[in-house]
């Protein structure tokens, strides 16, 4: 349709998943959840400030592995076909990935300057350039009673 | 640092607020909520397969409509300056929106085969183009028990 917004890497997200194929289903899928490290950039360090003071963190990142968007398609253990847009699935239009994660703390800035934090529930692979970072506001964010449809089923 | 990427609107929403001074603070700042609508391009609209399925969804969005990016200021109704990262302020080094909303249901297609979504919570600008749909989890999405620092502060 029209023109599109061009989005940089603020940094770079480290975790224990070398390859698409080892990432778990969602982040917290293992127990315990591995600790992953994010890293931001020099020139965005300055923007952590405060930050330790959200138990919890979303973070957007870029899947720059995922293959060609599907419209639609049959997710593994799903029996009829569903639209991209009541999935997760990383081959998306605008392959933007969401993770809430728990920050377990900050670690000392890099010798660059770069900021680094400690978080769990991270599911992609290592080295997923970083698009952002928003603190979890639960009264915005958590909705403990959203209904999922089929996937809710036992 | 390096190479960016490149996001395409997939929609646009509209929203009651005709500029950034009419937004509300946050999407569940006004009693009832509005609702609003999204509407997914014809070439997406597959994409909505299923998706009602869904009490409640993610949406992301370009704030095209935010200033410069700030790394460090001091929010309104706030004492000390913050990093970006500890606020929600659009003025972001990559400006990506989010709001978690109830779905509300559909309407039918647009003539052009675009796909209409209605929806509540929404906080940003009439217009504001549509990045990416994603089906809310509580599972993985809900944290009830969240902390947030000084904004929890009664």
């Amino acid at each position: 349709m029209e023109a599109g917004f061009s989005f940089r890497p603020i940094g770079r997200v480290e975790t224990p998943f070398a390859t698409t194929k080892d990432c778990p289903r969602n982040g917290r899928a293992l127990d315990p959840a591995p600790v992953c490290r994010v890293h931001v950039a020099p020139e965005f360090a300055a923007g952590l400030l405060s930050v330790e003071a959200f138990s919890h963190l979303i973070l957007l990142y870029a899947l720059d592995r995922a293959g060609p968007p599907e419209m639609v398609f049959t997710p593994p253990f799903d029996s009829a076909p569903r639209g991209v847009f009541a999935t997760r699935t990383p081959r998306r239009p605008n392959p933007v990935g969401l993770s809430v994660v728990a920050l377990d703390g900050r670690d000392p800035d890099a010798p660059d300057g770069g900021g680094v934090l400690r978080v769990r529930y991270l599911d992609c692979v290592d080295g997923t350039p970083l698009l952002d970072i928003k603190p979890y506001m639960p009264r915005t964010d958590s909705v403990p009673d959203a209904t999922m449809g089929w996937l809710a089923r036992p």
